[in-house]
């Protein structure tokens, strides 16, 4: 373990410290602190503890803290600062993708003033570059900052531009190479520039099997296509096969367990990003809208079943069954539909397989059916229930189960044709429509059977 | 785009070109493809076809493609070898960390007969020594591969030093630096080197505060600490502090995708990991364990109601609310139990914090239920329905919401103490049980009032 734990008692001690200002004491701590560990920290401080701590800090170090905090604490940790301050000691040592993420999330009048005040106008001219890109693609993934090479240069001078460049690109992997017109043409790794002979020409020694994507792709392929080639960073071109930015790792990694957490609360009706550890308000505000969704399923069931009331009157056994009528719905429909969820993720769901995929779906589902049936009429036979009854069920349970999955199965998809997010169609909101159509189903074979 | 696509024309093409042996038309098209796509062609080929396939590649590409297949595919792939051929053409060239993969998947006899073959001692040793970590620990996951160096090196021993493991180290990010003991003391990027005089002393430039795990840490601490870090590859070392593998950030990224995948499943109530592409029976089987648990679930509730048959036929519109019970209580309970897989997951709840959890829960789910109760009455105001009647519902609804979050809180929590997957407290079981539950406890508060 290399990091220092903030236990609980040495941050009583911290604050402490920083209340009563004692650099002395503070600057050593703060040394042996990565970024974001001290960006934890700062979610324990006031405002005001927060930027004294910060004004301790160097430079690069204060930005790759900030950078760590979340999106709304970083709003709230600018509001200590002149808008001066923010473009000249924060944006300018930011990476031009998180600034433009911070732009993203701001009142447009103030996040202008501060493009307006970066002395650097290249660097500011490169975070305005990347705002107007579309949320969820490359060209908002990407950052500016990659260090790039001509196909004519030798190794030193290839050297000689990572040294000039050093500065504002911190992590390099490898240089991309470009032709005159600035059209990406190869790439060449860190590790083959140092073990090649200075006066070595890149043209000679550089790979032209080069993955690139444009900017317009979706986060989804961007991060599809780095994990297939487990690359740890990928090259962003325009329209003409210009190289304009890249997205590394990190960035891909955190979208992916994003997107994850994303359909998992989706599955699990919960209506934003809410953690065990927000406050109670927010955890009710992230889970009511689903549970009066329930609500209002719930009340509809009560009005399709009050039509069956005399039919319910004259065979009360029918009730009985009633749940198992239901979890069978739910279970199949949250199954169906979180496999073509996954599978519009993974885009392995095209147009052209569609029918086969519905036909697949309803074969799984009618052998699930009727094994489940079975096993019913089975429990039924050595129970003694009555026997209309168990027929009633039994039949109802086949419609039922594969009435569920072809709700599970084409809901996702006509959602998605709709380019709306597939993922609604998952939980609650397929629970409650196959509980509601799979009591009616029951009620009307009950009434067909019995009545 | 700069990979080809191989449409479903090319494709049959590209069979007959194999069929055919035509090496010369083959060869160019190989060259073009990059190892992953060569393994999704694979997939498409008969044993003896990829066989030939594999043959015209280059020692180097062909295990890039035979990494690259699914797991069983490599299996059925091994079969078309001599076990000679296994160890000097297919493992002398992997990764430790691929290799022992293989092996933890293979019969241990043909497994111990591979790693005598391999011709390196050192490899073949290294690949063993990663045979013995539990799965999902660092160990398991790291590669021996990397660059070391010793810190009273020059920048040119060092540089050498990468010459000469250049072969073997396919990846290189970053040089780990180690003491006369082996021990981990710091590391240095590939671009410090780069940048540095030859002359150059490491022990002046190297940087001391490195970050690395055990290799018993788990596989989701890895995750974490490479996520927070935003590390590409984080050194492993032993309880001694000896540098012994790394674990790279393609490896990691894979890692969380499947962990993802398997709590997403766990909560649709799919038993193993399954894709929509996947054959009707692999279909059949992941999801029909789950459906036995509703029915027997169900059935198990046709019980508990049917101790209130007598309630029931006296009050039969007691049962239109019976759907609207069950789908509050499964709701809620799938929201408060992954909610508490997530935060187990992201190690954001501890010990400490477990009774406050608990009432914060419980807190959550009064607030829900007073919610939803008070809309309910205002509908059965509404709607005219039986005063005592709607009192009973209201009454129940409350009681069941925070009886749900309860055991939605309370099970994964016990599954976790008792070191089993809290996920498997997510879907189906939790619903099921709840289901019950709370029917019991609604016919019980019926029976109350209305008996």
């Amino acid at each position: 373990m290399s990091l220092i734990e903030i236990t609980k008692q040495s941050l009583a001690e911290l604050i402490e410290l920083i209340n009563a200002k004692n650099q002395e004491e503070l600057l050593p701590v703060l040394e042996k602190l990565y970024p974001p560990d001290i960006a934890e920290l700062f979610d324990e401080l006031s405002l005001e503890q927060a930027v004294y701590l910060a004004s301790l800090l160097e430079p690069q170090k204060k930005v790759d803290v900030f950078t760590e905090l979340d999106d709304e604490n970083k709003l709230t940790f600018l509001r200590g600062y002149e808008t001066e301050d923010i473009a000249n000691t924060f944006f300018a040592y930011m990476d031009s993708d998180d600034a433009a993420d911070i732009l993203n999330a701001m009142d447009t009048q103030k996040g202008k003033e501060i493009l307006r005040k970066i002395a650097d106008k290249e660097h500011s001219k490169n975070i305005a570059s990347l705002l107007k890109f579309p949320e969820n693609t490359a060209g908002s993934l990407m950052a500016k900052e990659l260090i790039k090479v001509r196909e004519n240069w030798t190794v030193k001078q290839c050297t000689e531009e990572i040294r000039k460049q050093a500065e504002e690109v911190d992590n390099v992997y490898s240089a991309y190479v470009v032709d005159e017109f600035d059209e990406l043409i190869g790439w060449i790794s860190l590790k083959r520039i140092l073990l090649s002979k200075e006066s070595q020409k890149i043209t000679a020694i550089f790979n032209d099997n080069v993955i690139s994507e444009t900017t317009y792709t979706s986060g989804e392929e961007v991060a599809a296509t780095m994990q297939k080639y487990d690359l740890v960073a990928l090259p962003i071109v325009d329209a003409f096969n210009r190289l304009v930015g890249r997205v590394t790792f990190d960035d891909v990694l955190d979208y992916v367990k994003d997107e994850a957490e994303k359909d998992y609360q989706m599955l699990s009706g919960i209506s934003e990003s809410v953690e065990s550890t927000d406050s109670v308000m927010l955890n009710t505000r992230a889970r009511l809208p689903w549970l009066i969704v329930g609500l209002a399923g719930g009340i509809a069931s009560s009005l399709v079943i009050g039509n069956f009331e005399a039919e319910l009157a004259k065979n009360v056994q029918l009730a009985l069954f009633m749940p198992l009528i239901m979890a069978m719905a739910g279970n199949v429909g949250v199954q169906s539909s979180s496999i073509m969820v996954q599978g519009l993720a993974n885009n392995s769901i095209t147009n052209s397989g569609l029918w086969s995929k519905l036909a697949k779906e309803l074969a799984v589902a009618l052998i699930n059916g009727l094994v489940c049936s079975a096993l019913l009429m089975g429990y039924g036979f050595i129970s003694g229930n009555n026997h209309e009854i168990m027929m009633t069920v039994s039949l109802a349970l086949v419609a039922v189960i594969l009435l569920a999955a072809i709700v599970g199965t084409s809901v996702p998809l006509a959602l998605d044709r709709l380019k709306i997010d597939p993922a609604l169609a998952t939980g609650p909101f397929i629970t409650t429509s196959n509980d509601l159509l799979g009591l009616l189903m029951y009620f009307l074979i009950g009434y067909a059977i019995l009545g």
